[in-house]
């Protein structure tokens, strides 16, 4: 039996580490190719050059495509999707693959969905069926309707993408792979090495003996002029508590700019003694880093997703992830110095929280592979009401 | 108080047929501002050159943009859609509408869709909520998951859209703007013009004194190959008639190359007698023609749509129409010679149907128009469930 | 040693019929690897789908790319430079090649060149220095002073690059490798095959017995609105002599709607009972065509450059050709009906020409083979003066 | 008569200066209308937003166009280029103008050539016939294969564009812009604004007293891998002479990213007590605070054009303006700290040099107004030998 070619587009650092055990899976499956596509943010230097990570992780690179138009603003989002559409199509039409997959509501994501679909590929859709406002939040179920696999992660996903008419057989509850390395983490969570000398970053160096907290706040697209303002709360709210901190730059998107530069000039002006700034790290040493800190804040899905599993307790700041299902370790504050202020110190207080499997028990990466390699694959479909 | 500026993108003949009274209603309404986009198959003159009767119609246009790709196959489709929406972007980056209308499902609605979408411009859906199958069904329901405003055409549709989680605030039966044409039509139904003269066309002359047939069959997409053999079928069965028929040459269709070559080969090769072949007519003369007819035959929306307002009978082929709600007037057959001839022979002796108002009442492009003026737009939203 | 790595771009029918014998060396050479690039019209059914030529003439096919924007117009045209650039940058970013091979003076060629000299691939370009009037003749030396390497046709065209600033050392007479097949042809003249019967093609079928034309008409870019007009002339003028013809239809460019059309309605209106139309066929058979004719007619290169070599006489048409170097066999007229009948006859009653070496000897692949080999690569260069 | 329509793309900071005075003549010349397209890094905050300053200066904008491809690399300055050619000629097809300028040798200049060519458009081309060697020099004199009228700046690149077969009649010395503004500077030369506070920028605030330094240090492409290491020379000169120094960011070109990480790392591991750093001044201030200096410093064509109407002097580094005329004010040296530290003491001991009229005696702007207007416009154009 010929095997089954499966392009899978990474596009993004955090997309990557959300996929990566599905590549491994997939690479390894006796029943399966992988055509492994990097393409967008994943490829630029600004945004942690995912594609190095990748190569070191021993995958084999299919193609790689420049996609991300400057600016960060709305029209070259809508561009870079554009852009991304008509190389994806000559992609596929050079790998011929016999199913894409996509992961889950980020530009390159609708790209890659709508270039398969027209080209009559079968599209699996990773994270299918989640709540998040804002664009993504329409071009999250725009996937879905375009799409003829879904991957979901929790039930709720589940029960909403066949709510939006998808046919129950072609839902699948997987678990997100993201989970995958958390388990991995949680079974072996020693801190096992030294972020400033591994990673380098820039900003100050304080000790890490008395605990540490870890940042990542991302702009929310529709509130583009209020990126600067939101991350100005985060960041004096992390200086004046004095706890060493690690904050990681936000991804590309628009408003990224805004929000970039408030650190920026807010590093450069004010000299916080207790923060360091890094690009990124692998998604193991992120974790470990995590699970080790007294608390996750900002407004990262990581602290929705795997923090649920790990138990790290998290402040989780805005609109960017209302409307998620959390565990018990997520606490929701404004864009408010004293909210974030006070979050922080109950958080820490709190300690950390029990298991919860709501994002999956981690062997996402494995199911996916083996659902590629045995389900139907199809590309008509209808209504089921 | 500012007019509203209203950006439609007009891709196509058949799109522009169906938004045309909207169009007319905008640029007439008092506090709203016509922003007419020409792009794609609307441009070219293989496919009717639509710019010229838009021109000729009294339209202004703000911009055109030539996107489509050659080819006819499903890359080149997947393509002249990323290039649409890089295009489109800067279109709407220089115009800055206030709203965004695109219409039905086609490559260019969702470009246009995601284009507005990203730059949190609100987007208003006209004909949502329908059932075609294939990739028109994915690209439809995608659609109406990035779009704010929801302008459908029938009752069945709005139940399917409220379902798929839209806010039923946001969801307007407003009828088919295609419908308003037919009504006048309906309303003043005599063969003003000899379509021999006014449309020149190829094929044979013969007399429209006992009547005749008109004839429109587009490809199915994801029927690809099969498209020849299809037609061959329909070609067959109306030359064994003998009946005087009008053939509309498909628009443009990953496919459409393969139906175009079966027609003109068929043409060239069987010299029909019967048949003659038009490239397009402008919508009010060819409702007349239609109208006027015995049937209309093939898969061409208008004869589920429009055809059920006029009460003209229908022989709908083969599957591009699945799904879709049809009035008494439509009689479904497979792609097969006996049973085409079989339910035109049917249709001519059963005659015209009463009305029925099941796609609008005639006068969906002024309601179109008042809610692109009164309606509050916002680009904010979430599924209902 | 590590072989070179020479990616050729092959966008059009006529120009794959031009470089073949360089691609079949190369391919053959022990010190270099062909990654062979379709591309362009050259994918389009429309322009007698070369590659297939290509595939059954055992070329492995590194990467296909449709980029041809529908509409035939001048923006079209643009547009298509631009989307292949686009997309050649990715194709070359994938492929990592050591030297890339353009020809002559497409919009394709300059694409390619642009491509690669802003990612640093030393450029060679293939029929530099000729001249031929319009859009053609600005790109050709655009693309020459792109170009690192020149393989050059004749000594004049050596000549004018050197003229135009470029450094004698990087600039070979080659001859065009169009001569290598025109050789091959010659030492084996025989009209092997029926036209009707192997190529199919539309019209009337008349004998060949006492002769026969072969004509192949491009419009002229710039001339755009007249190339309907010019064509006409033409048309008559063959029709009248009422000798068996077969007409080539015009490859893409800007205009050839307003020739094809014209040449598509002629037939069908008048019906002419001594000409025959053919899309395309193989450049062997092409040419044992040509040189078994009684003339050739029209505006096509190769009527200046391997009909010199074949002496075959040619009645060349206005002024696409005009300022290129051309043997005793071409006779020039205008777009005149009187002119192209007189011109004809005349050919016709002088009969073969002996050969003329003026655009090569017959092994132009070869030597440019040789040349990627072992001419030194670099991508640094000054004018000379 | 109607007025010729006149479309200028200005894609960046420094083009923008270098032909503002001819927009300037341009939109006030009775004949003319000017068509002002800001695109490319014209409109990115990272590149100073030229965009803002345009609007300020009072030019009304025709269309903008995003089209800056992320990576800085090779790969993506070539599809930058293709998708800028993509959507000029959307512009231009919108537009419609009478002629198209385009400045210089960018590859938005080369692309906007291209788009202008192959519309049938006139193309008249600044600052034709220079030499600058790398990628600069085949883009510039392709784009003067590809103009139909040249503006040059100097007698020697009247001499060169006419050796490259351009038609003499064709060919205009109307000096360059740049030393228009460079002409008002130096009859009103007083350093009338604080730079610090109108400008912002990041570093120490030192004193002016004692005179300052101006460096401006651009990548050059094709030594890609070498940018950080050139740079990090002149950063250590300047920084040990501990003269107050103003630097300019590079503006973007493949390596921006090496140079600009090498001084952004630079400046926050060495804390240089005598360096500001800005993104960029308005061309009139930035010449004033040139013209007020003790010298350039760096390899920016400021140092060549400006500096040599001002009397500025200049220590020019490595190979980005070699074979360019220039005036005495210019010292050459390597990418060698020695050596710079060397030609700035030299240059400062010099002092100012006498006015030097090569680039042009400060007119340019009105002789090009006066020549678009008056020129005659043709698109024909054949090599003159």
């Amino acid at each position: 039996m010929a095997k089954r070619k499966v392009c899978v587009v990474v596009t993004a650092r955090p997309s990557y580490s959300r996929i990566k055990t599905a590549l491994t899976a997939i690479a390894a499956h006796p029943n399966l190719e992988l055509q492994l596509v990097v393409a967008a943010s994943a490829l630029l230097d600004r945004y942690g050059s995912a594609i190095d990570t990748i190569k070191q992780d021993g995958f084999k690179i299919a193609a790689q495509v420049y996609m991300v138009l400057e600016g960060e603003n709305l029209a070259t989002m809508a561009k870079t999707t554009g852009l991304g559409l008509v190389e994806l199509a000559t992609v596929f039409d050079n790998l011929r693959p016999d199913v894409v997959v996509t992961v889950a509501d980020r530009y390159e994501t609708i790209a890659t969905a709508i270039a398969a679909a027209y080209m009559n590929i079968p599209v699996a859709h990773v994270q299918g069926g989640e709540v998040t406002g804002s664009i993504d939040e329409k071009v999250r179920h725009a996937v879905t309707k375009l799409a003829d696999l879904h991957f979901v992660s929790t039930d709720e996903a589940l029960r909403r993408v066949i709510r939006m008419g998808e046919e129950p057989a072609n839902v699948y509850v997987t678990g997100c792979p993201s989970i995958d390395i958390a388990k991995e983490v949680l079974e072996n969570p020693a801190l096992d090495f030294d972020p400033f000398q591994k990673y380098g970053g820039v900003g100050s160096v304080s000790s890490m003996a008395n605990g540490y907290l870890v940042v990542m706040q991302h702009p929310v697209t529709t509130e583009y002029q209020l990126a600067r303002q939101h991350v100005l709360q985060t960041l004096r709210a992390v200086r004046d508590l004095g706890i060493t901190t690690f904050w990681f730059w936000p991804n590309v998107d628009a408003g990224s700019d805004g929000t970039s530069k408030a650190i920026r000039s807010f590093r450069e002006n004010e000299s916080p003694q207790n923060m360091h700034f890094f690009k990124s790290m692998s998604p193991t040493d992120f974790l470990r880093l995590v699970i080790n800190s007294k608390a996750l804040i900002g407004n990262s899905s990581v602290g929705i997703r795997e923090c649920s599993y790990l138990g790290v307790p998290v402040v989780n700041i805005g609109t960017r992830q209302a409307g998620r299902e959390r565990g018990h370790n997520v606490m929701d504050v404004n864009y408010e110095y004293d909210a974030i202020i006070g979050g922080i110190r109950q958080q820490i207080s709190n300690g950390r929280y029990p298991i919860d499997r709501i994002y999956g028990d981690g062997d996402a990466g494995v199911r996916i592979a083996d659902l590629l390699a045995m389900a139907p694959l199809h590309i008509e479909k209808r209504l089921t009401y």
